[in-house]
């Protein structure tokens, strides 16, 4: 036990409540509301740091190339912590759109060329998430050049020749032990099962006396367009010709890994691992729809003018909002599930193996 | 006074909680998210008639010629009322995302080809605020005629005959009587406001010594497409090109009184218009985020799959969110804002005119 | 494959749409907020309805003497959607009150004596989650028999007599079969482990030079009071009296187990039984500040006036916050954990048994 | 113009991130969670920073004993930010409970005694706000001797002294210069108005068939005592004892000043005094949800173990909830107001008065 810790000397008060300097006050002219952009700018680049320091945590989990069970606990906090802090992020922006475009014009140009675009925060957590340079949209690209200091350059640089968790997750998928059990070829099951599902839908759709056979080729239609996205899932080639084309990022094991997780969930060995990427896919879903809020802030405070950093503001933040997603391939693992009732029943002996060992009498 | 209301009867409970039958249990094979998948809708649809409630209240005030003062206060009303509905209508996203994938395909395939595209009441909403067919995406102008119902069709089609929200208030800026007091001619002294702001701004571009020729002239450069953007903005011709060109849908007049309201907002007669103009833009952002996190549902939920209305499901609902917009010309104000010290100082009579009459000694 | 089916059949929005009947309007004189005070409690009850639905999906697995661990993931599930439901239900409060006490009293007398203190969903919620006619307030007692139909107070009545979630979760926690693994008798070993560090916090206050004699008294006082709760934590007799003065509800061993599932979270086995225990704890937590904030609203709308049902509104909302509570003895855990380190040592092959069989490569 | 700025200098990212050093790690061994707590520390300071701006700029206009019309945006305009704020407060708690039991037991004794309640800000706030000593529970009243650093108890000290936005806001309405309106006798006219209003509902009790002789009585009981806080309202004497035994913080003139601006809202000039009005009583609801959360909270964290600071948490927080609010006159309004169409008639000139003088054709 320590004695005597002050509570605003614990918490660096002095530092953090001296850190707003008004441009506009050096200015000779205070613009009440440059305040309110320091404050929220400072708050988001805290909860940044957060956000760092929980995946780090993560991400040193995974570099283990075995990772202990009861880690898997607490990467599940670490995630789920992330996206309550990306619930106050997007509750932010209310705060600063309370700024209107006219108080915002009182200190806009006085702050030119600095941008949030240099949050080099920010893009630590994109480049650790996955999202790395090959991945950005073309002003993304070269910001590294231009836009930021040598040394916030070189920092970016160095994490981006470091394993992204996108990589490290696929790394651990692509090492799931179950798909080949014994005799039991789990993907050429699925094959049979896609193909039966699919062949009964084109029955069903032929032996519809409602449709017209405009209707009818139309659906007959979508079903093959389906057969051939299954296809290139389950032929390697056909995969990796996608993959290279940008269609996907994950390995074709780590792709095939995810989605029997997916299918599986409900067995007790493969659920925090669902639960793992559930919170991946909540963590990109959340980032965009961050980035859609303050795309639109930005428009709404700008109109047609340019950013701060003189960057074309809601163009470009719309477009970081298609693009640059570190997750992406975890949405389209959907496009490939099958109903529960058709998917290939697990042979007993793995599925026991995907159980507890320790059943007591309440399990 | 009235005895004997009890509340389940008051609130019709009968109907409400006797109006979920599931497709899946109808096929004898219960799908557990089903419910969940009925009674979000529904609380949709309730919202939807509510706001379409307050949306009436605010449309009849605005169709009379002459609106009283105090009526500003309750179209505030009205409009913060919609927008605290349209935070919950956000917020019930995060409920309907606890639905897994896998868990919609237990059911999907009954409700085809069922679609909230189907929905009359969000039509109308949007009709009402100003998203006629000619502004919709393409997908949506169709719909009119292949997927609704005749009576639904026809209650949307009467709608699309009736004065919008965004054109009520068109007028009712035109008619503001501010703008050419006496000798006073508002956007003369505007004009050249802009030009000395660009002036000044090019000068001193022009005189900083630690920019490059490159980069001045790139600045410059800026400077030029801001003064033809004024240009446009000032001459009525111009305006009209770019309004049928589809870049404007408030009238020459309607949008440079909205422009006016949002520069001297301060003074007590505009602030209420100024609230006003504030709300709708509110309205359209919270609608636009809310078609934004319901396109990135459905990418979780279909992945690459089309919608349950057959609808290519998250691209068109991409669309919609950059297209379906009733009050995107408030966005587009900012655009022409000045900086307040360099607005034309308004004659004292006018600004006297702007204020309240009635002087006790505490105002 | 079913075709045919329209959105709004589909939704039954014929009752949905058409349940709302102004008292207000009945009685000549259409007070706009009315509808909104409809609409808004229909929007509960729906939401209600499908806690309810989650409920019994959740006590239904509970109910088997031996849930299958395949079905946790299924109750985490269920459990995280009523979480879900519950931060719309909070939100909504902001709706309702957009509606001010001036507007409110335009209608409110019509509906005397109708009150939400009458809505049978909600009390079902109560009684299944745990909180039954003994724990409730006095004026809660009592509605069971003066304010409720026939019918409605029958269908309570039921419930009352069936078990609910908290003595479900009490027995599957008393089952527990971890406690006692052959010679290793944890309690003993976690006594030991309390007093330890009881002991050693007791030197370090006595030893400590910067505290006076009556800081040094007041602290050890506190040690002295922790010491006998824990006493009477592991004394079953002591428990069973705190028990029966309503300090605790849990029986001795579920108590015990629940605190057990809380220090040795990480251990796969009990990670998914943690996550459990906690989303009743915040279900109870965001119950409570549903109360809070509707208690909160009252006062708004009222002041000291009495609610529509004749209760005395804002006073007996406050009261509900601090009685009716079902997992109140799962905030109480805190109050005995030890510090990580301090924990006793698990044998070996207990810890065995609370991992998973299969170890492939790379877990 | 100013060229140069970088984004991490200006917002001085170097203090912002270096602020945070962990009492874990100088003890050796880094708990995890306390990053998290230091974080969400500072940043409810820098928000508290915020809340202080706003509020300094408010405080500033009223100070002023003749306020500027086109002022009263501004205040509506700080104090509507200040509640954006309040809202990013309270979901902040959801971020600080991600934190379990177990992982604050690993660093809490470190910190001992700093605590929350040596928050200088929020005293700050709450005292500008209206919260002095003598409003205090009995444990806030002590603090300012013994906890907190000589300065920041002198800063404190200093603050008591000075008028708080209650105390102006009350001078403010007391200058309200409608109510003696020529020959017009508001007050006068309201006495009347309510009890014709009793006495018309006494009579309708009286007559009403359906009634048993005791709920009569009950029923009747009920307005007598209606009418006796009436009484207590119109009768300067009899408020004064009210006033004097802490039922009312308000002068009687500025509580009947705000009752007035409650029944009258809708003319213009009342319109934004109104909104001012109520933007108070949010911002007390806010503070007192999140007071009402952080005692939840702390709850869940220690059960009945004490704070970080000594106090007794839960119960001390509770407290809070209910006596240190700075705004409960204005809920108290609810109590008096009657139903519009039961409120005097203005006289014509009055409200001639409370509306605008330029009208043009669209007002």
């Amino acid at each position: 036990m320590t004695f005597g810790i002050y509570y605003s000397d614990y918490l660096q008060l002095d530092k953090i409540l001296n850190a707003q300097e008004l441009e506009s006050e050096k200015n000779g002219n205070v613009a009440h509301d440059e305040m309110l952009f320091i404050v929220t700018h400072q708050a988001y680049e805290l909860w940044f740091k957060q956000v760092l320091y929980e995946l780090a945590a993560v991400i040193n989990v995974f570099k283990d190339p075995v990772i202990e069970d009861k880690k898997m606990g607490q990467v599940i906090h670490h995630l789920s912590r992330i996206k309550s802090i990306q619930r106050v992020l997007i509750q932010q922006i209310d705060i600063i759109e309370t700024m209107t475009p006219l108080d915002f014009m009182e200190f806009r140009d006085l702050l030119v060329p600095a941008s949030g675009f240099q949050s080099v925060q920010f893009k630590q957590i994109e480049i650790q998430l996955g999202i790395k340079r090959e991945h950005r949209i073309n002003a993304d690209k070269e910001f590294f050049h231009s836009r930021l200091s040598a040394s916030d350059y070189q920092a970016l640089e160095e994490l981006e020749g470091q394993k992204s968790l996108l990589e490290l997750t696929d790394s651990w998928l692509g090492r799931m032990p179950f798909l080949k059990f014994n005799e039991f070829r789990f993907w050429e099951a699925y094959d049979q099962a896609v193909n039966k599902m699919l062949d009964s839908d084109s029955e069903i759709i032929r032996g519809n006396p409602t449709l017209s056979e405009r209707e009818k080729e139309f659906q007959l239609n979508g079903l093959e367009m389906s057969r051939a996205q299954f296809e290139s899932l389950l032929d390697r080639e056909k995969f990796e010709e996608l993959r290279k084309a940008g269609e996907f990022r994950l390995s074709h094991e780590g792709f095939l890994a995810a989605l029997f997780i997916n299918l599986y969930r409900d067995e007790p060995m493969l659920y925090t691992p669902f639960r793992y990427l559930t919170l991946l896919l909540d963590i990109d879903e959340m980032f965009t729809n961050w980035r859609q809020r303050h795309a639109m802030m930005v428009q709404r405070m700008l109109g047609a003018k340019i950013g701060t950093g003189g960057s074309s503001g809601h163009n470009y933040l719309n477009a970081t909002t298609r693009q640059n997603r570190a997750f992406l391939d975890l949405f389209k693992l959907s496009t490939f599930l099958i109903p529960r009732e058709d998917r290939p029943v697990l042979p007993d002996e793995l599925r026991r193996g995907l159980g507890f060992f320790f059943h007591g009498e309440n399990h």
